[in-house]
């Protein structure tokens, strides 16, 4: 446990989310998707809740502003135009503690194939269906860390 | 680079710290420290000054208020007291930034012991001589963290 | 995720459960643990309670009926006879789920030294002080899975 | 062993079934699958026969109902039409427990091929000839663990 | 799968007996036993009877006819004297495959420091409780070997 | 050493040939084999001959019923029509412990690219030239255990 | 420390240095750069800035005098044309340290390309936006160690 | 150290040349070759020259006769026909030991996509430029290793 | 295989062998020896008989003329006066290829205990009963070693 | 290769070094040193002589000043009042590189125990007989890196 740092992040996810740089993605994936087969490296966040680790990881983590999308959801398969509950609820997280930034659907397929090549899949012990989302990492400015002298 | 997070902390080390419980100690060294032959896990900082470096853990990082010293400090060899600039300097960061916790001097081989004993050593790049502290982690209550939500 | 078993295990912690024996312990920890120095294998539970977490293990796991003692919990350091809450509620938890097992007071360190030998640490996010507790597996009995046939 | 979960599941296997996600497949494979050379991770089962494995994986592990088919046996070389004895059993223990879903048949090269991207294959000592199975995982929804509270 | 070697021993299992000489011995453990954290490496066959793991054990291996006892069991807990059935069938498989070799009790905690030093445990699935026995290796001579020319 | 199973097979190839299924191949090499360089695993058995290993495998190894061909000799580079003595001595091996299984020669590199795909290369310490075998494993039968009971 | 080498370059990094020979390429990268996914190895330097890890590192590696452009940086996004003050310097301490080689400016994906291909990626702590250069290593001849004896 | 084996091969090299067989290729490198980025195992003989290396190398290792060419050195880049002083003398030293091999010439990056290839780089501290060369091991006949009997 | 070198020693014995120095011990050690659990390193000669194996390492090992005893063999358990013939074979082979060099004999456990400490165990396929022994290395003086210039 | 960095030291030598502290010591071995099975790292020079070594390794690597002594020879064991010569060379290298040093020696078995607790032993070609030094690092002080700016 360390001060100022969100006590959801353990070690090895503030590890990976403090090697990601510009571009670099993470997928926050529920507890019924494949996250150990797509080939990336995967953080286990078994028990812990999608909506709370978004808002963890946003605490310290920018989302991309030079690429035409930064947040990324999964889409659902029969009825593609519903957006479900909790993906409702991701994108209130992301416009509150990260900016205007629409999470955009992806076709289950296209989801997974976007996850294979992210930074890290983590996978978190939630039950809710769908609650999927992909995050595109920005660039730290030094003035946001002008705190630290 | 994280948001909220001192950057002089890079992935090894925000593990390191993360990983570390109450009572736990970690060695910041100095350049001519002989990190490797202790036994104990290292953390390469080669290019990072020890002052910088301890203002940065000392950031996120609680000393141990349960022991009657929780900051030592390596005694010079031949005057042992005399107190070196760079720990009249460690002494102020920490009272600054921790609290009333005097910098206890060891003997030079009885600080090498208890650094055998330590969670890591952080090998920094610092080229002042006797610039070697251990810092024991004490707890982070619930209220500190409250922030987080 | 898998159907009859208790969502909060995850992987690793699963398979822990799986390997250990009779008598063998495990050690719930909270967030100010010194669990990776103990020497003994941890598996991370970072953002999942203490309690929920007692719960989910004593789902699967049986307490041991032949050693005076099955379950422990660390003293307070300035008042070690007062339980704290979190440590009332482990009794009940254990009480509930596994039977009448008294949950043992440690004192601090002897509460570490058993640590040190007990077959996986859970270090959890759990905020609360004194939030460890020591379990010591009983054996399954071939009646108990009567129902895989 | 644990309360609850059927015994004929290590700790290896168990990991393995918890790490699976929607949409992954397991193979489960008798004593003349060549297991070791289709480069997907192996679970050894050695003396465990296929009929009770699979109702030991089927016990816990939902089958998917998104896909067109989720189990798949290897047709006989010869007589493809002909439905070797333990594929019957197979399919009554599928029906018995996962519900109405039709096993399959993969001619040998094809289910070879299939079982190179599954996430596991379990090579048990079964000695009945084409004992090959691969189901693919559904999902587990929040209802189905209503009861651990 | 091969030819002229029990089908219960797998490939580790294999290996790991191919590898013990005269006088190591190879703990066959119930599946309430605490394989895993006696320090001595472990060979997983859960799902695997201590009976037939045990015949097909001795199909191959000889016991030590140059140590006073080369067979021992767990004595019961809290009657020493009485032998439990399966340890009776130890008994008549050992005599049958082996030769005259009692099977010595040894007390509880007495019979996991031997197991400390084996060269092997095997883990096996079995839920009869004290279905525990050490095997100790003998000499294989040449004239046993004359069928390979 | 085991009773009953040939003592040219050390614990890594056993673990290599109980590994094996129905289809796999292994080649047998003679010591100026490139064994290291075609990308498959290597069991080293410096110091056996090509025959008696042969005699050894087959002793416990059945081929390939299902396949056009299941053994598979390197032809020689100038003279393809020539069968070297080792190759003969092979073809009797074979078919005196395996049954009426044709050698079938293999241009040199054409050989190599086959070892490619290989479960396993054994390196032999054998010094005639052309003495490498390629054999295809086939199916073990429950009868062929019967003696197992 | 070491006498006569850069005091900078801790120990991965001196090790990098000295593997590379000619015409292999080392990626200095700031505190945003994407340092992690692109599958090249990574040495950390975090806490150091671009500009004294371009001195230091110059100071014992020669750049290419075969190549057409032995140092890359990368351009900016929307404004291509300009250089950013961090690359004049960039190029001021290439001309002082290593003579005339221009630095020549990649576009941002196609420097994440040339990076793939990278002998080692620097990951430093600098926060200056586009503080990425790439040099490619020269040859050593042997006049300039001449000092060696 | 070993009698009867050439002083200068140490014992990963030695290792290494004993892996290799019939048309493996091992390349004896200069102190500027990208011996580690090729892809291929590098063996490091930092301190070595190469001309006495090349002269260990063949004290054991046949060159291949059944190949078109089997010694290949490095063109030089602006004066292709030039054959530098240190090949003069590789190729006497070949002639020497192995016999009558010329050393064929390939262009820079066509030797360095040929090492890609090979078994192993041996990275020596030749500093004189242009003094790498590629040698394909051939058959050692059972005649040349009469001696031992 | 290499020209000049034992065809015995495969590639992990000659880098045994290559890094042992002056009083390092190594075993050769019959197939019923228990090799594997003594904790010292061990190089597999499965199907190498002891005699030719002490000839193929004394024709490059020399034994040390600084110790008492340089050789040791197990003395007979019952018989301990009395000289196995394969040991008396062993004691020729030393008299001829290391010089007047006694094997002495060492009591069965006596020789487990030196083995523990050995520099590594060569487990052959021997099986002769008592075909153990240990090897003293000497020094290789400059002048053994003239012939390679 | 790198400039200005002795080239007798390669990439894993210069790691070792540059890890070393204050009071650390490396071994200087000769060719007939039991590097290897004194349970400290070992680094290679296979082919390189331990005075142009030890030349190397004085260029960048200071004495220590605070220790009664700091090198060490291996006493000849039957004259240890002779000095070899090899020793005698030593002695004059480090009186010119390092200053007024005495090469101390010590008992054979005494300088093993020692070099049991070095940081590093470098195992040289060198076949002089007792050609073996131990180093014992001082501190490097910021004037003497003055000329890095």
């Amino acid at each position: 446990m360390l001060r100022g740092i969100h006590p959801l992040l353990g070690p090895e996810l503030l590890h990976a989310l403090r090697t990601m740089g510009h571009g670099d993605e993470i997928v926050i994936a529920d507890a019924n998707f494949p996250a150990s087969t797509l080939g990336c490296p995967v953080v286990r966040a078994d028990g812990v809740l999608a909506e709370p680790l978004l808002e963890a990881i946003l605490t310290h983590f920018p989302l991309d502003t030079f690429a035409p999308a930064s947040a990324f959801r999964m889409a659902m398969v029969d009825t593609p135009d519903v957006v479900p509950p909790v993906c409702v609820s991701f994108q209130k997280i992301i416009t509150r503690l990260a900016g205007d930034f629409p999470v955009e659907p992806l076709e289950r397929f296209a989801f997974y194939e976007r996850s294979r090549k992210a930074a890290y899949v983590v996978a978190t012990g939630e039950l809710q269906l769908y609650a999927n989302v992909i995050l595109k990492k920005g660039v730290v400015r030094k003035e946001e860390l002008a705190q630290f002298g």
